[in-house]
């Protein structure tokens, strides 16, 4: 069916939205594809959806493909099984939860471990029922901190979750590995610039991991990637640390001495004093050469909170994301000035490490870079105003209660399978692929009898692909200054008809031409408005981004149509009687 | 592809779930399409799933033919809009409410009247862009106070809702009548059988109104017909009343008398001792000569009540669903013991209309059935103990507040057209088609310019159709002993094919007739089990309901297999080299 402009529930807009700060929030709102309902909630207009569908479609056929059947769960869900698991407490405020009539607990989905897992112990008992893969695509909800972003941070949006059922660990690995080729397909045929890196498994616990990122500038990930190949989330790399010394080496080393340190608030002002007081004959302090030492609380779902102190290299900041994949679930709050008051062990400005650790008097927990092994000797605070401690040596004076990934990742660091330098980049998530192991089988009871008879639990995969963040990805990924530019496979309409002037004779062409090429299986967007010029016509249809511009004008009294290309600008004319099949082939 | 059974997720049961009151729930659960989550809220297996998107399917091209345009809204909302046109708080208890992180309070949406006119009214300013039509195929929410019945009456649940948008009354009406027609064609196809009866409008505001419901023995919804075709849902019969009098035939009629009335605690006795001590020349006392006024709560929905007596005759009961539906969105409550004790004007099983009205002493506010005209008299409470009043006669000794459809309706009753006799009989409602007029446009502002320049406000209607619903209702409409029997065009699958023995050449010809089939268009479901019985397979596929059932087993030596449909149990044997070319052509 033909869809005419004239009748199509569209309004574009000249003006960016007011709160649209990113291209594919902008682009969707003005060419109308999506409107706002409420913060990080979006309406779904015809374009929009049919762009949508086209995606849900893409992922379908490569879900179905892989051999995962799709299934339907509710969004309404009892509390029941998500306190099973914990995710009850562990999902904090991010969770919608409601009560019924009746008072009883439920919760707005975010994801479904919980109900999938419970489903196949429902209806299977048996190894041989395994493996099975099952899928749904449905509305989920978040009920994010910063909804931002129009599509790509949204509170209600739309997944494909699929998980794998095993009994074996090989047996998951296989199904990972079947997950990863069809994500492969899928975003190879969304059009997508793309790339997958290793990842932490974060709330969802498991092991193995990698996700799917959309290249875009603005992504909110940053990931890194090396020549040699290797690529991960930023807060999955991991420190490539020197070797540490042994006991002889670390005898032989200086030993610690106090010193005053006046005035030196900051890590510049510390190695400045101390190149000029305290000068080292072979090469000048740095700031590598300090250990900074920051305190925190870990606050954990149920409101609990812990302070934790930090220990990185000076010339690096911490990285706060990096330290809450670490820690999660548990969230990071800031150390205001009254904490400092009740925790006299903690001297603001001189925090040292001979002050820390559980085994310490004060007892507080104190996690160190990676860089910081046994026999590394660091300029660091000695818990007294005004004095820091030169030489302190890890393993000698000193030893962190563990280590942790804390610190920043730059440019030129080294990869950690030695694979070169890292650079940095950024991406918007895309799909994620977890092996989860037997977490949520065990804490469900989810096991089958094995081939001896023996019950043993499942292990099990999750796999998520943002299908309604993909249509803003999409167009992260494609857009000029005009509008939108679709990739063929999603584009809302193949053809873009439009009809120029005043002439009954041309909008009786546009018309036909229109019938002819959706009877060829050609998807058509005709703009038959009879008093919108040429120039809002085009406009429009620049900003809709659908791939090929059919232009029906004066040409027609020679026989022809002007044909643009949307993504190159190029435009030939073709004869009219051409024009269906040299458009059906493509 | 072909779906084998030795690989889809679904698990048959021989025992009915211990929750199933009704047959589709019942088959549903037992025949692997729905497993329940949560009371009310039902999760999709890939069978259930299957029929669920058919429906999707012929409820979306139908709404497209009728030039209709789909969109998509959120089920999580703001509250602002609901609150605008009061439904935040008419809804009650039905709707669920919740509130994000930051407190602001949203809700699940039950209907989308709200969000549709304020798409609308975003986009469009002209009586030019109108008329339109607009739907969704979308997740709905309703906390049920009894879900039950399976899907039939669920708390979450899929509809059709679309919204119709016209500057004129005519324009609105033809809105309406295409909504109709798409209607009969969509329920046409799914293969239900039907009926398309008057109905009230309820809490949606508005004025005409009609229901698409299913014959169902078991259904909810009570519907009266007559010989002569007329149709309404039993709350939307509107009563025969007789003609009154004039004030002189008033006048002529006897005075009314007060009488002991003792131990006369229902109608029956009342009437006995009415003949006994009372006795009519012309004829005896009857229920219908009683008038019953029964006492009621009716609660708005912002928690606040009034009382109110409802007088019927005697020989009828009160129906609480027509009297509700009268006074929506206002609830009934039970007027209880205690409730008497402090309203001393209403003398215990002696109530009389003589104490009652807004103008009495007792402002309590009494509504008539609408056979209670000037001049019909009636023996009836005379609001003393053992007091009763004989010949109390309407318009002369009393006047009602007004007059309520509140008696139940009985086979026989005339119908309101004149068309004969009315006969009951039940269904399920499966669709509702509304002309809402201005009441949603006039709360929330949605007015466009006419054609002379000037704001008018757009009239609209509303449509909705049980998509989920309709699994359930196809199921209670079409099933027998042995299971679910479906209408080819909603059916998982075309044809069910069951391969027995163990003979590998029995497995490889089914394989390979799969194949075919699929090949040639026909959907397969292929019982390929290895080591189940025929028996087992056969009692999954009557009770699976898939139309066609083909059998390749010990007659492939002879070059035939056996076709079975399933509706009629009729079975042929069909040769191989045929039974594509036949299958193709159903």
């Amino acid at each position: 069916m033909v869809t005419r402009m004239s009748r199509l529930f569209l309004r574009t807009l000249r003006e960016d939205p007011a709160d649209a700060e990113v291209p594919s929030h902008r682009l969707l709102v003005r060419a109308g594809y999506v409107r706002r309902a409420a913060p990080g909630i979006y309406s779904w207009l015809p374009l929009g959806l049919r762009v949508l569908r086209k995606i849900e479609t893409i992922v379908r056929e490569e879900m179905d493909r892989m051999g995962a059947q799709e299934v339907s769960f509710p969004a309404l869900l009892p509390k029941e099984p998500y306190e099973a698991t914990g995710r009850w407490v562990e999902y904090g405020d991010n969770l919608f939860r409601l009560q019924d009539r009746r008072g009883t607990d439920m919760l707005l989905g975010p994801t479904h471990e919980e109900m999938f897992t419970l489903l196949v112990k429902d209806l299977y008992s048996s190894y041989k029922d395994l493996p099975l893969s099952i899928y749904q695509i449905q509305t989920k909800y978040r009920d994010e901190a910063r909804p931002r972003a129009g599509l790509l941070r949204g509170r209600e949006f739309v997944m494909k979750d699929s998980y794998s059922f095993d009994v074996t660990d090989d047996g998951l690995r296989r199904s990972y590995a079947d997950h990863r080729e069809a994500y492969i397909r899928i975003f190879d045929r969304l059009g997508l610039d793309y790339v997958i890196v290793q990842a932490v498994s974060g709330a969802m616990g498991g092991s193995a991991s990698e996700e799917f990122l959309a290249t875009a500038t603005n992504g909110e990930d940053t990931y890194v990637r090396s020549p040699g190949g290797y690529a991960a989330n930023v807060e999955a790399v991991t420190t490539v640390a020197p070797a540490p010394l042994d006991d002889a080496a670390i005898a032989a080393l200086p030993a610690a001495h106090v010193e005053d340190t006046p005035d030196t608030p900051t890590i510049e002002s510390l190695v400045a004093l101390a190149n000029e007081r305290f000068p080292r004959a072979d090469r000048p302090w740095t700031a590598a050469d300090t250990l900074k030492n920051v305190v925190v609380w870990v606050r954990q779902p149920d409101g609990s909170r812990e302070v934790l102190v930090v220990g990185i290299p000076g010339d690096r900041e911490l990285d706060l994301k990096r330290l809450e994949a670490q820690l999660a679930p548990g969230e990071i709050d800031a150390f205001e000035d009254a904490d400092f008051a009740k925790h006299p062990a903690l001297v603001r400005g001189y925090i040292g490490p001979e002050a820390l650790g559980e085994e310490s008097e004060s007892g507080i927990r104190f996690l160190t870079d990676p860089r910081v092994v046994a026999g590394t000797a660091w300029l660091t605070g000695a818990n007294q105003p005004g004095k820091h401690v030169f030489d302190l040596v890890c393993g000698r004076d000193f030893t962190a209660d563990g280590t942790v990934e804390a610190a920043e990742v730059r440019p030129g660091d080294p990869a950690p399978d030695g694979s070169g330098p890292l650079e940095l980049a950024r991406g918007i998530e895309m799909g994620h692929i977890f092996q989860l192991g037997r977490k949520y089988a065990e804490a469900l009871g989810l096991q089958v009898l094995d081939e001896n008879g023996k019950l043993v639990t499942v292990t099990m995969g999750s796999y998520g692909v943002g299908v309604s963040r993909a249509v803003a990805a999409i167009v992260e990924n494609s857009h000029d200054e005009a509008g939108i530019v679709w990739p063929a496979e999603v584009a809302p309409y193949d053809v873009h008809l439009v009809a120029t002037g005043k002439d009954a004779e041309i909008f009786d062409a546009a018309a036909s031409l229109a019938e002819e090429l959706e009877a060829a299986g050609v998807e058509v967007l005709y703009d038959d408005r009879p008093k919108v010029s040429p120039g809002v016509k085009f406009k429009d249809a620049e900003l809709i981004g659908v791939p090929t511009i059919v232009v029906v004008g004066r040409g027609l009294a020679e026989g022809v149509v002007e044909v643009k290309d949307r993504l190159t600008g190029v435009r030939e004319n073709v004869p009219l009687d051409d024009v269906v099949a040299q458009l059906a082939a493509r």
